[in-house]
């Protein structure tokens, strides 16, 4: 295969710079719709006309951008997008040398991603392989986000970290209703990548894990969703694939002394270079659908505690009413029932975690013929030994909704504090 | 779990009617967004204030839907949607009357998630499962469609419909390049559930396996996606997750013509009952992903024949110019390489299939550590015999792709022609 002839074709080596997906999106709304031009367009229409990016291309541009540094990572108290994509690496080097080189590379490629911009420079050689691999190029920013944490294993004696290792970063115990398995547990590195395109996620993955090659490879990924934007204007609380909302007891993320005191590592905690980051613990659920589908509306109902339709605590009628356990029937029964999910979960109302989570769909279980489908939960909290794990092993005692799922995967990252431009994902620890 | 202390709540039992998702939204429209009501709430509004549904949201609404009846079935020449969920059952009954009771239930749950409406009527009793799975609840329609056909072994022994099968529903032959295997291959029957939103799709197959219980199970799925319409207004060409335009050139779908002889099955084909139906071919691609990001630009463009950033053929400026093979370099050599996918794929022009793929990623191959992603390559045509078997026999041979993708999964469906109100699918052949 030669690759003489392209060279000559106008339109492929005119630019000095490479053209980003903005670029494209400008030119698309400078040239009209549907056109899009050739890199040589862009000298030509720039050139000869004079004719600058337009105003309103760029504001929705921004409005549908993320900004990747900052004192927090993105993706943590930002609003859910509509896409996930996890990864879990290990790392195959043994120098935290080559570990800071891949976070900087990670981090130029992050804030690049996050601005709806080409990866690198090498996108326009014939002769080289593309540094990005292009299947978002020409897609809005569409607010992706990309959050990185290091797992317990990051801090065994390979790099000489092991004491650093934040005392919250422990091992998770084993819950009841467990069973996990290898293949989507654990991880040196953990990313979490959101956007409101799943094709724009894949791509953030897939170019980090290429970017990774010689110094960490992929342990395992999930993908995940929520309904889009487009199917729900209104922006309610996303339903699991239960049929029931999730999300509605989380903590308001624009209240900072609640995120300080919920979310956020403080100085205080024990370990400084993880102020301003968070410990983010993942559970790959499967949730046994077809068991679930042959349950009665009430069963259902008094599993979560709320009612499928409006997402209310049993015996509301709004989503947002508070969850009021000590509510009795008529023959002085608590309308809540006490081992449903929602009663559990919020015991006395002092545990507190920020959940994330996308529900996700990957196929059947050939064996059983079932959909492999479920929830990876996510959530974030400033001490999982205070907060997910006292929650989750009330949960895994007593929770009725254990019946009708399955743990089968679980991780725990400390995810950095933000960084700052200039700087690099870890540069606290490294 | 008793349900008893549910029974008395207002606003679980006032309703005669089922609540549809359109209802939900109506009065999302009319109460304010964000405040959903109970069911209660919708004889408390209409029934007081005598509000009727907006125009506006219904407009919305509409513009939002593809009618499920119709002389064709949709999902074939509709315009794509982002995303994909495809299953393919079997049936486990011996009984063609049961055949015929699954394809009416599934007839009548189709048409009511095309409109956006909940399944069934059973959804605000406590006492039986309710007939929706409910994830779906209070969600636009999203431009669901879903496509049903049957596949060779449909035609076998069992419902002794022998005699029926089109000689048009051939078995594929073995193409160079094929590593398939069972496990994403054939099927009795084939679903194709499309929408702009990923839950819709999701929840339209899982409802459907639900209604099957009994009669049929399911096979293999597999969920697919596109750039959602809000990354790319501009409604440019997608790329695949080679990072190159896909579908380009497919015929012109408007032009009605050209659709009848490219891909809807005529009266005069040989089999009446699949007159308006469309022959679909399904193959589960997995993309080396890896392996091609190792590959030069030059590479990359000399394997597709086209340029990656425009879409243009190689040697043109523009994404729609023709591709034109008899163009030469200064030394004579084929601007676009004669083993190039576009090259084969177009031939001389008279072979043509409408293509309607989605890109997948499945997690992780476990035993290689790399992603399991590529292209769900599906297509329509009149007659597989004279259109998708002879192209992919020369593309299995010859196409220099082959270097970087497996087919690994394969199927062919006999898609009916459009149901008529009143009438369900398979009509014209049960």
């Amino acid at each position: 295969m030669t690759t003489d002839n392209h060279n000559k074709n106008a339109g492929d080596s005119i630019l000095e710079k490479p053209i980003s997906r903005r670029d494209i999106l400008r030119l698309a709304g400078v040239g009209g719709a549907g056109l899009l031009l050739g890199a040589s367009g862009v000298g030509a229409i720039f050139g000869a006309k004079g004719t600058t990016v337009s105003g309103a291309a760029k504001s929705s541009d921004k409005a549908d951008r993320v900004e990747f540094f900052g004192k927090h990572q993105a993706g943590i108290t930002t609003p859910a997008q509509d896409f996930l994509m996890f990864a879990a690496f290990d790392l195959t080097t043994g120098s935290v040398d080559e570990v800071r080189k891949l976070f900087k590379a990670w981090t130029e490629a992050s804030a690049a991603m996050a601005k709806g911009d080409m990866i690198g420079e090498n996108n326009e050689n014939l002769n080289l392989p593309p540094s990005d691999t292009g299947e978002a190029a020409g897609l809005h920013p569409s607010r992706t986000t990309i959050t990185f944490g290091v797992g317990p294993t990051f801090f065994d004696s390979r790099f000489g970290l092991s004491s650093k290792r934040p005392a919250a970063l422990v091992d998770l115990p084993p819950f009841g209703g467990d069973e996990l398995r290898e293949e989507w547990s654990g991880g040196d590195i953990g990313v979490q990548v959101n956007a409101n395109d799943m094709q724009i996620a894949f791509h953030a993955i897939r170019n980090l894990a290429r970017i990774a090659r010689g110094k960490a490879v992929l342990r395992w990924t999930q993908e995940g969703f929520q309904r889009t934007g487009g199917a729900d204007p209104t922006g309610a609380t996303p339903r699991n694939l239960m049929g029931f909302k999730d999300g509605t007891g989380n903590p308001d993320t624009k209240n900072d002394a609640l995120m300080n005191d919920v979310v956020w590592a403080q100085s205080g905690d024990g370990t400084p270079w993880m102020a301003g980051g968070s410990y983010m613990v993942v559970r790959r659920i499967r949730i046994r659908v077809e068991v679930w589908d042959r349950s009665t509306l009430g069963d259902q109902e008094a599993t979560f505690g709320r009612h499928r339709q409006s997402g209310a605590p049993i015996g509301s009628s709004n989503e947002f009413d508070p969850v009021d356990l000590s509510k009795k029937d008529e023959k002085g029964k608590p309308l809540i029932p006490v081992h449903s999910h929602v009663a559990l979960a919020r015991g006395d109302g002092s545990i507190k975690i920020l959940r994330r989570s996308y529900s996700y769909s990957s196929g059947m279980d050939n064996r059983t013929g079932q959909f492999d489908a479920g929830l990876l939960f996510i959530c974030y909290n400033r001490d999982a030994r205070k907060q997910f794990i006292p929650m989750q092993q009330k949960l895994g005692q007593n929770d009725v909704l254990n019946e009708y799922i399955v743990h089968n995967g679980s991780a725990v990252f400390a995810c950095f504090p933000g960084v700052r431009e200039g700087g690099y994902i870890g540069d606290t620890l490294l």
